[in-house]
């Protein structure tokens, strides 16, 4: 037996989960894990399944076949997945590391299920520690005047590592609309905020001239409204009036690197789905 | 249709979720929520599913008798629930109130689906909070001497108020293995300690001697064995050398309030699985 | 020996601690705590210090003109305070009673020292609780078109209960300029969501839409922009997708009164001071 | 002017705060920041004092020559330190590296103003790091029969890097009586429970056999007595039933080093003393 997992949204009716656990039975299956979610406004249900299933038939593309009957049926949008292979994933970053060698050490760790075969910056900063993890290290320095060029060479790094998803890891470029449409796969960005408070440039500043007395981290999907993706994770950490901007900026790198690859663990662990501007992030 | 939860644990086989769902779907039901676990080491499977049927042939005997096929065939433990019905709850309470107001506080906000009958005090102390509350107040003094007839009559209030679940908010009284096998319903205790540290008596003053700089409170299960029934929830606060005992009795009493009305709500929205002295919570 | 404490700040220069420190010495008097902070960016010093004095010359227009050279010398602004004289404190309250009694019964507790001479509110609905700790209460309603004279009438309550802290608690009316030029103590409020996000009506429904993984409440000081006032504590609480504006609301209650009892408890054990649209708050 | 820190702990009296503000004041220089706590129950006064003085006469065996008619007159314990210049700090680690990566990062990153000289370890796993890091990596391999020669290699090692702080970064060997009265200098290390729960090995494995709903770390000066030493740190992650050891382990390693880190933080800072198996830590 081999591990799959399914992912579902489609609009609510009866019998849903019935229909798709009978599915599985149907094929010599068995259910190890199920979590679903109806958005109650919408009316609109969401599952994820992890499943067990003979090898034979059990490539993705056997079970999306078979089960598209279902999909007609149902309105559904699925997306089967195996959870043994890991995913490939992009690391974009500037000059900041903690985010990075965060993500290559829960790699390492193996506390994330991806292969990195290419980190691209902006800079040179940080190349030694993808030579440290023996990851490929791709230099593209970016000026206003180059962007549109930087951005596809960009793109072209990326299909060339076939990579299924993107991660900023504190990379200072706002990516354009175009680089987003052409991009085919999920970003994920850390802001520096508890957004939506403190959105753009400098929000540990903002944060020190408001005078809070937390400060936040938060993950998201980019798109093309910068700062307003589906937030996927957060977190807070208490400051004071002792701190200044330097002690809100060091108590903050610990606060995004644990929400980044929190957020990235959901992504690659197919927990995240999402839905009208908002994320499920089904519980681990 | 009308909602009822069904609580499920037996050992772990192909096809449960199907032949569940599968049977829900039969008598023309719908899962609304279904969350699923299963112990790896055990291979014990636990379920939690919310669900809506047919108003007739709903009772909560004819739903047992109907699915007892399946509770003979796969030595299911089952328990079907109606969350229509508030729990009935008494508090039993010594001389702190801080536990006891935050239920009431909870109840009335209808954020604890509970009523509750009966408040029984070995002292006077919080009578008043029963009056505001407009609940029977019970006073049961108690010495080391009195305490079998105390006990005696404490289980004839509970029976005579019929409830369904016993919370201890601070009840400063050791229960008697002898109650404990009478009382014939779940009794939720709260202990003033991040257990298992600092078991027994005075856990603030243990805390302080030893020098902690976390304090914390844990709603557990009350058994035979003091301090030792399975853990519902815990919650933990910082302190500081600058906090003496009674620092640490200030910031404790919110914290455990948190802790016990939080694992009460586990309790009375059909959450909690107990399984070789631990508990399964489902996620609300 | 009888304790006062003494609130600072000044320009900073050499020689504060040591001048403030003598004269204390120079009466007969103990430091018993001192804590003090320079903003570096403004240069500008804070000090808070509990100290005893002989009971012969500690009353405090007494201490307040003997230290009346050095405020001179040194541009200071102080404030000598009796921490045995609990401060009298209204609380302002609309339908929502969690923080109300949440102040009410740490009052009982002894974690506030406080008197509450007076609740008011536009709504009847709390008056039970004013009724159980026995404080006057006084319904003042309020219209769009009878604001003035209410504020007016909240105004004579105030003065005639001779308060010297005002304390919104879930009090759901904005207040005027001309209330808060008037009102001449310091007004503390509880916004619930984790400022500056979500500024003004709605804050938990514009969570929800959002799609937030915190929410969050605020305490602090009313100023004349709305939401904008010096920030005193914050508190998050995790949400997640399955969680509506109804989970919201009941989580926030808990994250709220938390918030805005313990920053009433900074202000009123004499540990917090404003700057500049910022709070300084003296750790306990 | 230069930058010193002086830490005092002595019997309580009165004039104490006055008196060392006085000294420096007299010497010319100002105070930045002073921090004091006493003891109510032993009636002992602790101070932190950051303050800046003429550089001449600056140095700190002058500083502790000039002080030390105070220390006689008043049974102090004083230290002088310069925070401009690093602590020496040596690193013992076994086969884990998250606690040592995040040492040596935060080091780059300047949130420990420190200077590692040796890394030493009982296991070759580690050695790219710190290669990496260019800090030489000793190899000391350990068995039962061997432990005596080792630590004493290790011992030698320390005082050829003139270390003044040790830290045991997940270093999985016990050290003797012996070894803790040669070594000079604090030892900080960090257990992967919230201690006094699950003292001694394997403590992710009792926390899971348990069924405890948090996990914790703590960081504390190692002794003679295993897991006994003042606690300098602790900190505390949510788990549930769907966890098992293996995600203890994975949760716990985030915890671990932020427990560690921060309180390693504290002693290069100079805010850490012990009183009587306890732990006084000045905030920042």
């Amino acid at each position: 037996m081999v591990r799959r997992i399914l992912l579902v949204s489609c609009p609510d009716r009866p019998g849903l989960v019935a229909t798709i656990a009978g599915w599985v039975a149907g094929r010599g299956g068995n259910i190890l894990d199920l979590d679903h979610h109806t958005d109650v406004e919408s009316r609109w249900f969401f599952l994820r399944m992890l499943f067990v299933v003979p090898p034979e038939g059990a490539a993705l593309d056997v079970l999306t076949t078979e089960f598209s009957p279902l999909v007609g049926a149902f309105e559904m949008t699925v997306s089967f997945r195996d959870p043994t292979v890991p995913i490939r994933m992009a690391i974009l970053v500037s000059k900041y590391d903690h985010c990075l060698v965060d993500l290559l050490l829960a790699t390492r760790h193996e506390d994330l299920p991806v292969t990195v075969p290419v980190v691209i910056s902006n800079h040179e900063t940080v190349r030694s520690w993808a030579d440290l993890f023996q990851i490929p290290f791709v230099h593209l320095p970016v000026t206003p005047d180059t962007k549109p060029q930087q951005e596809g060479s960009v793109l072209e790094e990326l299909q060339r590592a076939r990579v299924s998803l993107i991660v900023l890891a504190r990379y200072m470029q706002v990516l354009s609309g175009d680089f987003l449409a052409r991009v085919g796969c999920p970003v994920i960005n850390v802001h520096h905020s508890f957004l939506p408070a403190f959105v753009g440039a400098k929000p540990y500043h903002q944060a020190f001239e408001r005078g809070v007395k937390m400060i936040g981290a938060t993950a998201h999907f980019a798109t093309t409204e910068l700062d307003e993706g589906p937030i996927i994770d957060q977190e807070t950490v208490r400051v004071s009036h002792r701190d200044g901007v330097a002690d809100l900026v060091r108590k903050g790198r610990d606060n995004e690197r644990q929400v980044l690859t929190r957020a990235v663990r959901a992504q690659v662990t197919h927990r995240v789905l999402t839905w009208r501007g908002k994320t499920i992030v089904f519980d681990e």
